[in-house]
């Protein structure tokens, strides 16, 4: 079925193609090979069949993956689908009008939510505040902002030290470390230096209490904070960083790349 | 009376000093002037005098004032009060070990709520969504999760757009433009550049349906969205940039700024 905003924007890449790597059919031969390695077991746990596939337009980058990890493990969870649109940056695909009609700042990811008039979600953080609040009904990710509200809190707090800090710093430090078209020391280092005292901050994070995940009571549950911070922090390699001098910050990302579901996250698109 | 926290951390600077610009005593001489013009009216549509003061730590940054907006919003609206402790980020004392006990991140503002056991929040838009879903009782400021689920997740989407696009870009272009060491020009135009971008797309959003507000149906409604993304496009001129080509965007900081808790919240600290 083709909804509504599909058929006003790109009715060919609307429609799926099987089971997981679910991917539109006009762009799934662009795609690398992860992404196209086959079906996969969608139902691990549970199945919501009244509850249609969410549609992601997205590409293989930490800001997408934070996405794609937290829907392998809603599907993993409750069964839940999702349709994977991929966004060739590269060629600036999400500059164009039906792109920025989604989201007016032309990034991915943007989420459309079928089973609710396809409402549109941009930015990152929002779409997986916006998931955890309708579809992780056990709370599985996140915490209860009733009963919680502290725990809550502190999870807010991370994704947005995330969204300020390191998505930034390191998104910058990228840029001038290989996509800058001329070499400028100061500003290399800069960003470097920056994305590493980041780092150090969230080493003192989980250094406390000798903590496993960014927020929760104790030694922490992995939530939203965990997922919306783990692909940059997993991305050090790209910039040039090594993790050893955070030995927390290391043990979190072993800890979190265990899970099947993130591992299948970092692999789509 | 000295909270536990305040006694352990820094006992001199949390004793109020009466009404508005209630400023920590020793701290109070070194303000600008504004900061010290007198006390104000606390009480115009109620009072709360079982809520105890919250303890703002901050200073006349686009983040710092985004919170002393709200605050000077939950005032009028509620009669809820706070005490300013100014820090001098030019000395670094957010960098000082009684502030990183507060936040790992070292960075201003941090809110300290004495009704909540000393609860303590930092990352700008985690204060403001803590305030609101403690004491904005009547939602003046914000939009209903449950019933409003939409609204809610529009205006989330948009504290994330300015949290991890405007506030950090124009952070940069201001760093490139008055900071830097040496001049860059490449940097200065790239972080000016995308600066003047992101608010272009604030006035794709404010253009739609001739919007007055980022989040709410119809024309929207004024909100935290608008306080978050107000002070750093206010300083536009802080980085060279005039607003006249985007005028919807104009209109907006005029709206804006006619809010009698908005200008006050500018001159905090």
């Amino acid at each position: 079925m083709t909804s509504p905003i599909q058929s006003i924007l790109r009715p060919a890449t609307a429609r799926r193609v099987g089971a997981q790597a679910r991917v539109s059919s006009t762009l799934k031969n662009a795609l690398p090979h992860a992404a196209r390695s086959g079906p996969r077991n969608l139902h691990s746990t549970a199945t919501s069949p009244a509850i249609k596939p969410f549609q992601l337009y997205t590409a293989g980058t930490p800001n997408g993956r934070k996405v794609s990890i937290l829907l392998e493990e809603l599907q993993d969870q409750y069964g839940l689908k999702y349709d994977v649109h991929p966004i060739d940056i590269g060629k600036g695909v999400q500059k164009e009008p039906w792109f920025i009609k989604m989201n007016p700042n032309g990034r991915i990811p943007v989420l459309v939510d079928r089973n609710r008039a396809d409402f549109t979600v941009f930015e990152t953080a929002a779409i997986l505040l916006y998931l955890e609040r309708h579809y992780d009904t056990q709370l599985k990710f996140s915490f209860d902002p009733q009963t919680c509200p502290n725990e809550y809190s502190e999870m807010l707090q991370w994704i947005f030290f995330t969204h300020g800090g390191i998505g930034p710093m390191q998104g910058q430090a990228n840029h001038f470390v290989k996509f800058a078209p001329e070499d400028i020391p100061y500003a290399k280092k800069r960003y470097l230096d920056e994305t590493k005292r980041l780092y150090g901050v969230l080493d003192i994070r989980l250094r406390d209490r000798d903590r496993d995940w960014l927020a929760g009571r104790g030694r922490g549950s992995y939530s939203i904070a965990d997922i919306n911070a783990f692909p940059w922090v997993n991305g050090h390699g790209f910039v040039g960083i090594e993790v050893d001098e955070w030995p927390h910050v290391k043990a979190w990302l072993e800890r979190t790349v265990e899970r099947a579901a993130v591992r299948r996250g970092l692999a789509a698109p």
